[in-house]
């Protein structure tokens, strides 16, 4: 078990752990495409979108080139668009609205008094494959409680590639056992382990809509399973912290 | 004159500009120095530490290696310790705690409400050349309201360079003319100019203590001097903002 009293730091993944990215783009594709009488549910673009998330950045990783994530997600909208048949019908500045919907995003319930919460004894920073523009956008309008904002931007490597991590780390310049990665994806905390860092899993059972299977806390080795973010703050609060200067 | 309807994000020079390094470094000298029965006045060492700054990251810039600015911090408190013949009464701890004080320092009356004015119309970003921690921990500590943290760490070159200006523009995904660089110092306007920021000169006068020799804003070359941060605010608000998406 790790010793929760050596975490200096909390980083936070944000699309699905701290934000409800599903509700955020279905209610603003179905508000952007029904008046152009397009019959594409927004839930359902949501999913097919978020499926060519991975692979989009697993081909940048595996590339000599860095490509921000709203250039990837334009390239993906246009492909789904396509294979629905309405490419002619979505113009340019609805596309750039949609792509746009990934800025701002309705945190889950416990996301800005969690957040709060854990910041009152640790620093807590995003680490996110969206870009430090798009997290920026996305924080203050949902003013959500970060002390700073990490992006795998900064290190031109997408999660789970293990560049994120360390930089992230090296920022903050502690060391990887004294920060605590929070996520609702196995995938990201395996990653993050990778490199040394502690891990807590947050279920999100909403993330996917209904029946859409999201990842459950009995399949996860993080270090700390947690229901919520109020939770992982009362746990790092039991804990105490060795203190930051 | 610069059309201030444009800007969208605002950065802000921090030591000296929004906090105020002299009396918070003075301070804990005072404090951590007397009881070693060292006489060196606090506000003596704050200037002296202050007057090796830039000539130190001059030396990195110039160089082929990065540095962090804590640890150019570090040689100039040996230096001074030396030159006043007191650097074998001062232990490992104690110029620890004295580095870390530029890590926890005091913001002017105006930063923290004025940097919540600003940011009800654009985004607000450090812009400086203290380490992503440092400004991690001493935008924590003093609760200024920045949305986003950029650091001169992340070009790895400190400005006056101006890669540290470019890197945040591109971070924020916006052009040079929609970012505002504010600051208390005309050579870091200068420099911002030089990539094509839009530049706030505040007048800062206790920033350098009584008959310190503040830069004055008469001398400047900005596009805008203001009295305070929420002067800027209200200039801001009243030329409105293109907004951003």
């Amino acid at each position: 078990m790790t010793d929760l009293s050596a975490i200096e730091a909390v980083t936070c993944d944000v699309f699905g752990t701290v934000v409800d990215w599903r509700t955020g783009v279905a209610t603003r594709a179905d508000a952007l495409l029904s008046p152009l009488g397009i019959d594409l549910d927004g839930g359902r673009l949501a999913d097919e979108w978020r499926a060519r998330y991975a692979p989009s950045m697993g081909a940048v990783n595996a590339g000599a080139r860095w490509r921000h994530l709203d250039d990837l997600q334009r390239e993906s909208l246009a492909e789904i668009l396509a294979a629905h048949g309405v490419a002619d019908r979505v113009d340019e500045a609805t596309r750039e609205a949609l792509v746009r919907a990934w800025h701002r995003l309705p945190p889950w319930p416990d996301s800005v008094a969690g957040l709060r919460a854990i910041g009152e004894s640790r620093v807590v920073a995003t680490l996110s494959n969206g870009g430090m523009a798009l997290l920026t956008n996305l924080v203050k309008a949902a003013r959500l409680p970060f002390d700073v904002i990490f992006s795998a931007e900064l290190a031109r490597r997408y999660k789970p590639d293990p560049a994120p991590y360390r930089t992230a780390v090296a920022l903050l310049d502690l060391r990887p056992e004294q920060v605590l990665m929070v996520a609702a994806h196995e995938g990201d905390l395996e990653a993050a382990r990778g490199v040394g860092l502690a891990t807590a899993f947050v279920e999100r059972p909403d993330e996917r809509g209904p029946g859409g299977g999201a990842e459950r806390a009995a399949d996860s080795d993080a270090d700390l399973v947690v229901s919520d973010l109020h939770d992982l703050a009362r746990r790092l609060r039991g804990a105490g912290a060795a203190g930051t200067g």
